[in-house]
């Protein structure tokens, strides 16, 4: 090891011995504890309590309750997203746990469109994530609208989708200020959370923020896959009109009446009949959130982003992730000509585990609950051994 | 118990002692073997290898393959897809598994109307699950097409949206007989298949079926809000357009490119990122259907039905169920004026969990590799012990 990888080295073992969260790794089922994981922004690890309760209703409530634990899981999505709200900044009552960031997302854009019917356009940047994009292209498409890259001028535009944490540079945008931008030129915003959930306080409510979704099995630990939430602010919810009306959406569910009418609470955006399995997963995973605290998060990727980026420059790493801590999310793009084979060869070679975005991204995902700084050390160390 | 009782009794202990499939009922989880459980066709009882799929999945895969498991969960969807197949008549590549019935009901509509532009009807009895029903009226509100209730009348339609069997009388639909009457009249069916998916051999490709939808969680004892599945005919899937265009449709997903390019194969049909531990459930209990034979499920099916009607016969309950063997699928529908007090009080007091359909329909599920014979002639004295 280098003399800058070992100074690296020591000043990481102080701040884990000095980190306040350290303890919360014990509460994650980690089999190979060696493993420096900096992919938790694609699929975080799991809780062990994750075991005990899907287990616990497979057991209990499927293979014993059958049918009758419908009675506890019809408005478990909302519970789950109660106790979600604290962690986004939302209210009770604001927030349900569903379906796919993608569905979610398709859902919102059309209610938002249903709220701006004289409007024509759809913004987003070109450089959003690809579900995001491709799903705007296709309500585009399929209505006749114009999308416009970008939110320059917003004056004609009917709905802004946006991601509030770039998943690629990690920079993060003022959802207050832009929703406030939108809303004095006419235009509402869908956010996109998936990156900043779990991660950051967002505080939806305070930014004013009208409609958001995100997922669960980033910085959230809900599982691979697990179901997505939707935001819709309080004094909105009368208005919303979603595009599907399932079943689960609609008032007086099991009387079956021949016309939809959509519940009168945040559960109008629930669609057909929730996946039981998935959904208690993302509430165990949730939940050791709640508990360990978005603030006290948030303080931990702070310091893990400074540390990277120490790490970085002593190493002499091109990073493109802002340097203003108020204006970094949670992982740290690294840019490389061979960053494809360098994150192989370093989840092969050096059980470090990144992960790679075209053209030449080399992503450090540091999820605060089960990331230390020693695997920041190791992973900007390996990186900088690979790329001479 | 009365005379008929007696009889009733010993005929349904003869027809469990001579059930091919009587040794299936070892392979489900089932604390309270004396329970009579007949609403499998609302949630079915879980397989035991559900228990061990599931936990391999969070042990082996998520905690310790953590993200480098994407790789083989990502085509997983169609690889459960192609589990099912077989069980509905369907042929490799034809099927994947995936969200909910009502959100892949809702894409597959949209692709359906999109496949007949030139026409503005959409065709659904008043009868069908109130699911359907509000997503046919939602997307006709939302595109200004006329709903038509009913299907003497296709010259104008452009997609007919119809149960095979339905969720209170059982009645059969003639699959082959009505996708052809509506292709000759130019319009294209969308099948929900969740009364009939695990229950009856189907047959979609002999039947010539070009769009199907179907959950799980009923007689596939996939669990509760198991993904569903969609079924598009090979020969049809290079022309569908589904309408969300989501990354996991995408063909090269991992090059986010700038450009949605649907898949060339059945994955364009997926949306967002699967749930994966919903999925494997899911295909736990596929495989048990599969392994035990369609055929054969649908057999012992018929018996539980005869059985079933005789019962009732004998103890004079009005059955709304068809008495055709080929027009019945795998429930009965006993009429009474009181029958909510009379489900709840056989849950109560009898230990036979039935369900209650508005306005007066107690419904028998027999989920054939579940229901015993002994707990349909429990059922049905119950009733009539609760119906004097």
């Amino acid at each position: 090891m280098s003399a800058v990888g070992a100074e690296l080295t020591e000043r990481a073992a102080a701040l884990d011995a000095a980190d306040p969260l350290a303890g919360w790794r014990d509460e994650f089922e980690i089999p190979d504890p060696a493993k420096a994981y900096l992919d938790g922004n694609s699929l975080g690890m799991p809780p062990k309590r994750t075991f005990e309760l899907v287990n616990a209703v497979m057991r209990d409530d499927w293979a014993r309750g059958l049918i009758a634990s419908w009675d506890h899981w019809l408005d478990l999505p909302q519970r789950v997203g109660d106790e979600l709200a604290p962690v986004i900044g939302a209210g009770p009552g604001e927030v349900v746990v569903h379906d796919s960031t993608s569905v979610n997302l398709y859902q919102a854009i059309r209610a938002a469109l249903r709220l701006r019917p004289d409007r024509r356009v759809i913004a987003i940047a070109n450089t959003d994530f690809p579900t995001d994009r491709y799903i705007v292209d296709s309500i585009a498409h399929a209505d006749g609208l114009t999308v416009r890259g970008g939110f320059d001028e917003l004056d004609d535009v009917a709905v802004v989708v946006r991601s509030m944490i770039d998943y690629r540079s990690a920079e993060i945008t003022d959802i207050a200020a832009e929703t406030a931008r939108a809303r004095d030129a006419g235009a509402i915003v869908v956010w996109d959370l998936s990156h900043a959930a779990g991660l950051h306080p967002i505080g939806l409510r305070d930014a004013g923020v009208d409609l958001a979704v995100g997922c669960t099995y980033k910085f959230l630990n809900g599982g691979p896959g697990a179901p997505a939430f939707t935001y819709v602010a309080s004094g909105l919810i009368d208005d919303v009109d979603e595009p599907f009306h399932g079943w689960f959406a609609q008032h007086g569910q099991f009387e079956m009446g021949p016309a939809f009418e959509a519940r009168a609470d945040i559960g109008r955006m629930l669609i057909g009949t929730p996946g039981i399995l998935g959904l208690v997963a993302a509430q165990a995973g949730i939940s050791v959130t709640a508990e360990a605290g978005i603030e006290a998060i948030r303080s931990k990727s702070v310091e893990l982003g400074r540390f990277g980026l120490f790490a970085c420059d002593e190493l002499a790493l091109a990073v493109s992730t802002p340097r203003d801590d108020t204006c970094r999310g949670g992982h740290l793009c690294v840019h490389h000509p061979d960053a494809r084979r360098i994150v192989e060869t370093m989840a092969s070679d050096h059980n470090v585990v990144a992960d790679f975005r075209e053209p030449d991204v080399i992503r450090l995902g540091c999820s605060p609950l089960t990331t230390r700084f020693a695997d920041v050390a190791r992973a900007v160390e390996a990186i900088a051994d690979l790329a001479r």
